[in-house]
């Protein structure tokens, strides 16, 4: 397969859907009083909806609204619910009858309280929290739960069942709708998208989404852009252009538009319904044609159906309050009657306002939903709310992995070899990927050869549906591939998280630099994470893992604009129990980690790891043990006596750092024979940390054996240098801890002048060691200044010749050489026109 | 104008443009000899272009082409770089003969080359790089400069003249172009965007900023949307869509497409040539007819033109390599000959391909750009890489700013009134923008009002300029106005930077969490700042300013996913020279912190400052002299004897802290009468740093003057606690340090609930004092269980009645009751039902 471009779908799950178990068609128009139930079942919703924003209690008006009814703190968003609850209830009515497995995304997630009233109109909210009860008193505490301390957020949010998608963040439902769909062959995914997240960047690009999707090994995605009009303040972009505008837009996009106009006053109350059924089945039938035809072969892509569902801002609210237009403007975005409590006029307002659901027709006398209006709701998992695929853990299975062993570089001696670390990941990758061919896939945003994953293409192809053009420009390119590359770090995140919480496996391979482009994607997820941990019925999901090798210190081709090391810096910040950084030293360090991350399960793994050719220091074994451990001490690379503390520590976190602290062990141990010096070497970061602050935390006994309590610590360290001392700032030997790392000081150079430009270099650090190490500043000024030295001539050199001086490009740990001399060296070297 | 919402403009300059000295029409078909120069010129640049990336020397191929005229590492972009010089060729002809002030946004910014050669060919370079000459040696020097230690950046960049666009991160190639645009009615912006960049997810939004321009007071941005077909190693999905899709899709956008497919090869020379030059004239005549149609008063969107260019990646370079397809392909982007130097076939075929260009008529005997070709050159400032909105600093006014101690807030007492600070400071900007209606902007994702700037409504409307649909909704809206909201942070950052960038001032005001969006475009902004702090040729420009008001302790509305205070920890890594960032704890300090941050130039001030209504504590001329301390001792809170160390320091940083820690101050003096506490309140948080690390940095000796050597410090901060540690880990009384802030422990919850689920509530602060002064936690156990119960009855109660208990919600400092009792407080609360 590594250079079919051939469209037919190839690379992916096994083609086991000739005779389609979903999609099937609609059995003509929706009767009267089906129509009936899911105008009940709507004006139920959003009764439940108003209740959780202002009731505290009096959950079924029995009595007159009174003051202290009314929550002291009204908090909330009305304004798009009651359209989030008209298409949950026309979705439930055609699932049912189409027993098609579907699952909602609510883009605009401050409707929270609609999602909330429609898992508990559907039975999952009760059976999942067993205290909300379907009864007056169940009602009473669902309402008051609702933003209110100790309870629920407002915003759709891992508490609520059927969500995948927080959505306090705008931006992301259909990237995490499309995740969802890939290698869900049979499932429907119904994308609200609100139209003021269709403003964002994201969203607008995750259109597109639909050019990587495969109409047959994959889902059906249907996005719903539901144009209420309003912002906060503001009427949205998509609701003020032209007719034509927003449909040649959709077109534009790849989709086929279904426009719906809400009748807002002028219609009776079945007719609309009667209308967006009718409408409905309309998508639905095309979209069973799309699968038809595809299962019948035909996997290019279809203009899919999209539906654009115009209504008012807070429909069936009031129309006004005080005088202004409330309902149909942003007024009615969050709280529209914000003193209801204090003014009794507005308390009125809202009294006639729920009452106007006809409470009394949805419940019976004891506040069991009233069964009529049930019929609707499919059954079991059917229900979007229940289905399994929105708490991914339920379905999630371990991956089949190759024993990472087998990839090992050959290391004779340390440095002996030489390697692309990512490379090698990438034939193990390869491995795990035949062994998983449909739940596991590699994302990024076009990078994955520049990455050095290249040896993935062996099996499997670029997943693309848009045109092709043929076998000499569109390499490992087909119709269904494990490999997604949009160029928007956005969508490999959205996409990626989407397929994790589904229940699959993935990584996420990105520029260092431009990973900050996700900074609030990951922010987002970790806090998921989070708060999933402490939600008993949500199954833990396969961690997200990322993988950063073209780093800070080798953007060769891009200079300072691509130099950024601080997504480590805000990832740190995240709950310790979710967040995890892993700095490989080398190839098999690498492997080691990855195996690691790829069976964890509700983490964020950030894995940073150079793609240039570089020494191979550890063997397997080697690997395996420095990884279990976190960190340690290379004693091979030291001089220390047994059974004394060192005279110093060099220690290093990151491949560049480890390889420039080796080679200032070796010019130490040249030049100062006698200095007992220890090296360590730092794999797993949050090992730096104390155990009160993150589970992998060392104590500080364990600490101080590693690095001493009283002697000086100079650490090369990958990214920004101040981390170390965030980390360790507790620690019993902190004052002696001298920290380099990346300053923003870069530049348009080489790579040597790059770690001497940020003071990381093997002479700066020997330059460190000599001014730290009591009594060597004195004695060894000569030595100090033949650094100095040294570092103005590797400068000169490189302006001069624009590359570094050979014996420092070239160098080697000293050991090694011998094995070199025998012609181990660069046996793994790879070269070539490969990409940046 | 607080409640128009007619369409005319208002609230913009003054209308001036009644007799366009812009925007002229075309003279008519271009002549043979003038497409001769084109097509010359464009050679030219492209030759240089091809110079820059592979030569060391020889760079008019006098001499045959040799292994080390090569440069040893070969390093850039070829792809994008033919299409850049085409267009600027182009572009040259038509402001030269309309001369159109134009400035050049290069979306694919790794085009470097192409710029760089462009501005030599225009003159421009050897003007503002007095070494690199116009002859053999100045030649030289710039193809070897190019991505070479010490040279320049591989990307458009700082250093290149006449770019406002880095373009090393792909996406905001329009908003930038529309931040130019804004205020400059005369200019024309030609964006190329890359179709690689459209895939992003900012750009992919920015098209419709051509809903927020206003056609006669703004500028015109034509964006070029460059269809090269491939990026790194992939297809573009934009051009691998049906041409129906692609048109729909621009029409979708608001614009009209106007499409040129390059001939390839089969078209000769002067073919292409005319055909580009009559569309360029075409649109640039439409855009002529929109200006007019605006000078005489409609100033309703048109439908803009913009321009497809389909063009093969690569254009010009070899059509194949080693038999593998170059030219028209992925492996055109970066440098397609990579092993020229070394193989020797290889040098051939770069030899071959740079005579292609017959350098021989480009160049004299000296090595002097041909005068023929050079005719086509607009002449000074028309030059686009002298154009001096690109150097947006020598167009720089400062701003005219009222006394900002006009707005003070009255304190008769510390404590004694309450303001919502931002609302303050919009009554401020009201005036700001009354007295600069042309070179000041708002900029927010829908969030101005929920900011509560809204006075800044009084003078000035949101411009708008999608439909509008009447008063009753479209409040505070016009076509012309101060205020720019989109909900895309993208759009705001990008539209702010390129006004700043073009000379004029601003600010962004965001939610604190979602301005984690724009992460990775701030970096790329700092760095700009940074770089250009050191170029000469470069002016200052205005800083970008934040307000960030709905801040992590006060999200009431959304909970969790709305809480991050980390952006400052992410601005913090820049560096020190351009990012300052404070944390004002009340109103008057807040007016006194954006005064002087209007008055800045080349920084990133980040101010963060809530907008709940909180007390104010200090009188202006006090707050006037804590900000320009930036830091200092409130003595009033305190209970320090003079001329005696305090037992304790309690600092804060932030509004919330700054309220614990002043009642947590209260409970000490009640509780513990003779215990000596200093109350110390940071604004500006760069004030804790080493001297050495930032220009704000204090002394040691200053430092241990405020915090001691040697005293148990209690620090309440705003955001991540570790933050502080890092600033100050380097400080004498480090080790005595102890930190509260948030530690993602979130959730829905009141307001002091939420500070006590982060411990920085004032009882668990009065429980560190208790546990850090010696002998205290013995004396003061029944203190400190008091403390503990207090929190638990705090918590009881806001589970219980969903708000917080009145005396801690309502607590005032002592001194301020006695102002209160006469009727003092809450003079300027403001409630209402303003949207969050």
């Amino acid at each position: 397969m590594s250079t079919t471009t051939a469209p037919q779908g190839t690379g992916g799950p096994p083609a086991d859907v000739d005779a389609p178990r979903a999609w099937r068609r609609g059995s003509g128009e929706v009767d009267d009083a089906t129509l009936r139930r899911i105008e009940k079942w709507w004006r139920a919703a959003n009764f439940m909806s108003v209740g959780q924003i202002y009731l505290l209690d009096n959950p079924l008006l029995r009595r007159p609204l009174s003051r202290d009814d009314v929550k002291p703190r009204l908090l909330g968003h009305w304004g798009t619910t009651p359209g989030l609850n008209f298409l949950y209830a026309h979705l439930n009515r055609a699932i049912a009858e189409r027993q098609q497995s579907t699952i909602y995304v609510t883009g605009p997630g401050h409707g929270g309280p609609g999602l909330v009233a429609s898992a508990y109109l559907d039975g999952t909210y009760s059976e999942v929290y067993s205290d909300i009860t379907e009864d007056e008193e169940g009602l009473r505490r669902l309402f008051r739960q609702f933003s209110f301390p100790g309870g629920i957020p407002s915003h759709v949010a891992p508490e609520t069942p059927g969500s995948i998608h927080e959505g306090g963040e705008l931006g992301y439902a259909l990237s995490h709708a499309y995740g969802a769909a890939f290698d869900n062959p049979d499932l429907l995914v119904a994308a609200v998208v609100g139209d003021g997240e269709a403003e964002t960047g994201p969203l607008a690009t995750s259109w597109h989404s639909n050019k990587f999707v495969n109409p047959r090994q994959d889902g059906i995605v249907l996005p719903i852009l539901h144009l209420n009009g309003y912002k906060i303040a503001n009427p949205t972009v998509l609701a003020r252009i032209s007719d034509d505008e927003l449909e040649a837009l959709m077109v534009g996009y790849g989709h086929k538009p279904h426009v719906f106009v809400a009748g807002f006053d002028d219609e009776d109350d079945l007719s609309i319904h009667r209308r967006f059924a009718a409408l409905l089945d309309e998508v639905l039938d095309e979209i069973a044609d799309i699968k038809e035809r595809a299962a019948r072969g035909d996997e290019s892509r279809p203009m899919y159906p999209m539906i654009v569902l115009r209504s008012p801002k807070g429909w069936t609210g009031p129309a006004e309050i005080d005088g202004k237009k409330t309902t149909g403007s942003w007024r009615a975005h969050q709280v529209p009657l914000a003193s209801a409590r204090d003014t009794p006029e507005h308390l009125a307002v809202l009294e006639e306002w729920l009452q106007s659901y006809r409470p009394a027709e949805l419940f019976d006398a004891t506040g069991r939903i009233d069964d009529d209006l049930r019929r609707i709701n499919p059954v079991g998992d059917l229900r979007m709310s229940a289905n399994p695929q929105a708490n991914g853990g339920l379905l999630l299975k371990d991956l089949r992995l190759p024993d990472f062993r087998d990839f090992a570089q050959d290391v004779p001696a340390p440095g002996a070899t030489i390697s692309e670390a990512p490379r090698v990941l990438g034939q193990y990758l390869t491995e795990v990927i035949r062994r998983n061919p449909d739940n596991f896939r590699i994302f990024g945003p076009d990078e994955t050869a520049s990455n050095r994953l290249q040896a993935v293409y062996e099996v499997t192809d670029k997943q693309w549906n848009a045109d092709f053009l043929g076998a000499d420009v569109d390499e490992h390119m087909s119709r269904a591939g494990r490999v997604m590359e949009m160029l928007s770090e956005h969508q490999c995140q959205g996409w990626l998280e989407g397929y994790l919480l589904t229940g699959r496996h993935g990584l996420f391979t990105s520029y260092e630099a431009f990973i900050h482009i996700v900074d609030s994607m990951f922010n987002q997820h970790a806090k998921w994470l989070k708060v999933t941990n402490h939600i008993p019925w949500r199954r833990p999901i396969a961690s997200l893992n990322y993988l950063l090798s073209s780093h800070v210190w080798r953007q060769d081709h891009n200079g300072f604009s691509h130099q950024d090391p601080g997504f480590i810096d805000h990832v740190v910040n995240k709950k310790a129990e979710v967040v995890r950084v892993y700095l490989p030293p080398d190839a098999n360090t690498l492997l080691s980690t990855y195996d690691h991350c790829l069976r964890s399960r509700q983490y964020v793994n950030v894995v940073v790891s150079g793609k240039q050719p570089a020494p191979n220091f550890l063997t397997m074994d080697q690997a395996v043990a420095h990884c279990t451990r976190g960190l340690g001490i290379w004693e091979w690379a030291g001089t220390e006596v047994p059974g004394e503390e060192p005279d110093v520590v060099l220690g290093a976190a990151g491949d560049v750092p480890t390889l420039e602290v080796l080679a200032a062990a070796d010019i130490l141990r040249r030049e100062l024979p006698d200095l007992k010096v220890r090296v360590v070497n730092v794999v797993d970061l949050m090992r730096l940390q104390d155990e009160r602050e993150h589970p992998h935390g060392l104590s500080d006994r364990e600490f101080d054996t590693i690095f001493t309590a009283d002697r000086p610590v100079v650490f090369a360290y990958h990214g920004y240098p101040w981390l170390i001392h965030r980390l360790t700032y507790r620690r019993n030997g902190h004052k002696n801890l001298h920290v380099r790392g990346y300053k923003e000081e870069g530049t348009t150079t080489t790579p040597f002048d790059m770690v001497m430009l940020n003071d990381l270099d093997r002479f700066h650090l020997v330059i460190d060691v000599i001014d730290h190490v009591k009594g060597l500043r004195a004695s060894q000024a000569g030595l100090r200044q033949r650094m100095v030295d040294a570092r103005l001539a590797a400068r000169q050199h490189t302006r001069e010749h624009g590359e570094d001086l050979p014996e420092l490009r070239d160098w080697v740990w000293p050991d090694a050489g011998d094995a070199a001399a025998e012609g181990e060296i660069a046996a793994t070297v790879f070269t070539g026109g490969d990409n940046e």
